[in-house]
């Protein structure tokens, strides 16, 4: 295979980085998204279809050597049909189940993962049910949910059912509301011929249900060996093949899932100058069938994301040291449009120089 | 300035990691080329014209907010009508002194650092004053030389008769052969408002007259900061913008300058994961007025070229910790088709590993 060509389903950042990490292996990109003016659209070919036009997926297939997707919320009719005409990495089997909040959750607990308690709700009776778990709790949609949207924090039955009106009376799901000491994630990367790779743990802080900082490595090996066993539980399910990501809440009882995602994943993006081997350029050499990277992290990195407005340019390359990735996004409130990232031997100072790019940051967005 | 767009003359492997470095600062880049194939047009949007077209040349900077080039050989009519329209860095003054290896030498003379000594050769008188410089000299005409085309290693007046005369009697310059320690390099990036950095020097080895490798930091504190008083003044002459290389001897006596390049430099490839801000990204931010990156090492990096015909992507990915970077051309003796880096906090450790790298690649080019 020289020079293959991946198709990418999905041409936001996601995709965008992963082709500008593919360039440098000798590999063509072409994506598939509904503008051309989309992230990926802005520096790669783009199909432009919508997501679920299965004939266009179907010319994607056939004019590349392997496709995978950026983003999981693709039907997965198109998916198979894809999958039967060229290697679709990660399985769609993978996708299907991180599309739903419930199956996601069952299968964790399938595979004996704690995860969070949840009750399905489907029906008025499921309510009571839910209310079993205490209060507060949060009602999720069980698909097309992200960043928080499709979830409600709520504190009795009335608001309960309140909530789930408000969410239109679709199939939801309940979770006890979960004290937790920090959130982290792990993010994998599983090759052919059983190769796989384990980036160390990285801690994140949620704003109003997104992503806001991730700060890496969290050095602890107990929870690191803890939430690799999870991850090799999962890829080993679905035979899986590319990135995946698992977050968890870190408890006093240890680790519970919260969810997954069958991706390259935002709490990921220091790894491009925090780690040997970035996501994105493991998740192509994934897919590909070619010889992971080393995981290993050089150094520690802190990753802020840049919601909603950009900071004008020339502000954010004055902070020393700061590597800038901007999406090419128009701004619109809470939108993820950049990230930034910093690098330090130290952790200490890593920490203090993160806290002065929040504050340089926040003075910007208001 | 919102999503700048810059214009790059030359769509070579150098324009292509710029676009790649531009992306993540949010800047659009559009080459003008002969090919849409080139490194630059796979991942790029593309004029594609002669280097010699003016016309082309003038729609490309009534499209861009700044002008920059990945070649020095373009025709400096052309540079100076872009010049006239939109901001256009390097210099063409800079760029056209590059062109000649003449006034290359007679500029740094006039600058006071010293060069190999040279004679110019324009007709068969000038062969004698040429026998003065010793045996064995180089004759190299004037222009349009690189990677050791146009050039010759000659012995006695015969030879330099005949090599001459294999020339194309063309407009010359003959210089002394120098015997020296090592060859050096250093890349400066000069920015908006005097700003400036300096890359580490960089220690280079060539092979057939073609870089081979590099390794740097080269540290001498002493000799750093001479080569960055040499670039300091080549800038200041030309009120440069942009990043500048110039290739030096170090001798018994000192550094001796080679030749300059008025651009990003392949003994500069290492800074992509070898320094805090790749030499692309601060062209990209010297360019367009933004403040530079730090030019800081990280550790120390070895960077290697693949030349004439890519060793196996599967087979280089497998070197535990190698970046590798294809430039999407097509095999042909000798050209440079990507180059692969090592980065290593240890830097004997890394000498090791760029041995065992090499040996590698060799058996895969015979």
């Amino acid at each position: 295979m020289n020079a293959p060509t991946i198709g990418i389903i999905g041409a936001g950042q996601l995709g965008r980085m992963m082709a500008l990490a593919a360039y440098p292996l000798g590999v063509n990109c072409v994506f598939l998204d509904s503008s051309r003016t989309s992230p990926g659209g802005q520096v790669g070919s783009i199909v432009t279809a919508e997501l679920d036009d299965t004939a266009a997926l179907i010319r994607l297939a056939d004019s590349t050597d392997v496709v995978t997707v950026d983003i999981e919320n693709v039907p997965v009719a198109g998916l198979e049909a894809v999958a039967r005409r060229v290697a679709l990495y990660p399985p769609p089997a993978a996708i299907a189940a991180a599309q739903d909040r419930l199956e996601e959750k069952e299968l964790f607990a399938s595979l004996g993962i704690p995860t969070v308690p949840f009750v399905p709700v489907s029906d008025r009776n499921d309510l009571e049910q839910a209310a079993a778990l205490g209060w507060p709790l949060v009602l999720k949609t069980r698909r097309l949910g992200y960043d928080g949207r499709g979830q409600w924090l709520v504190h009795d039955s009335d608001e309960l059912a309140q909530a789930w009106e408000a969410l239109g009376q679709v199939p939801a799901i309940a979770e006890a509301w979960i004290q937790f000491e920090r959130e982290v994630s792990l993010i994998g990367v599983f090759g052919a011929d059983g190769a796989c790779g384990f980036y160390p743990l990285t801690e994140n802080v949620h704003r109003q249900g997104q992503l806001f900082s991730s700060v890496a490595p969290f050095q602890d090996a107990h929870l690191q060996a803890r939430a690799e066993q999870c991850l090799q539980a999962v890829a080993e399910r679905f035979g899986y093949r590319g990135v995946l990501t698992v977050e968890f809440f870190h408890t006093s009882d240890g680790l519970l899932v919260n969810e997954m995602a069958p991706r390259v994943h935002n709490s990921g993006h220091w790894t491009i100058e925090g780690a040997q081997t970035s996501q994105f350029e493991n998740h192509m050499r994934a897919v590909l069938g070619w010889p992971l990277g080393s995981t290993a992290a050089r150094g520690h990195a802190a990753m802020l994301n840049l919601l909603g407005r950009m900071p004008p340019t020339r502000q954010l390359l004055a902070v020393p040291g700061l590597h800038l990735h901007d999406y090419g996004k128009s701004p619109r409130p809470a939108r993820k449009l950049g990230h930034c990232t910093l690098v330090d031997d130290d952790r200490h100072r890593l920490l203090e120089r993160l806290t002065q790019l929040q504050e340089i940051i926040d003075s910007q967005q208001t």
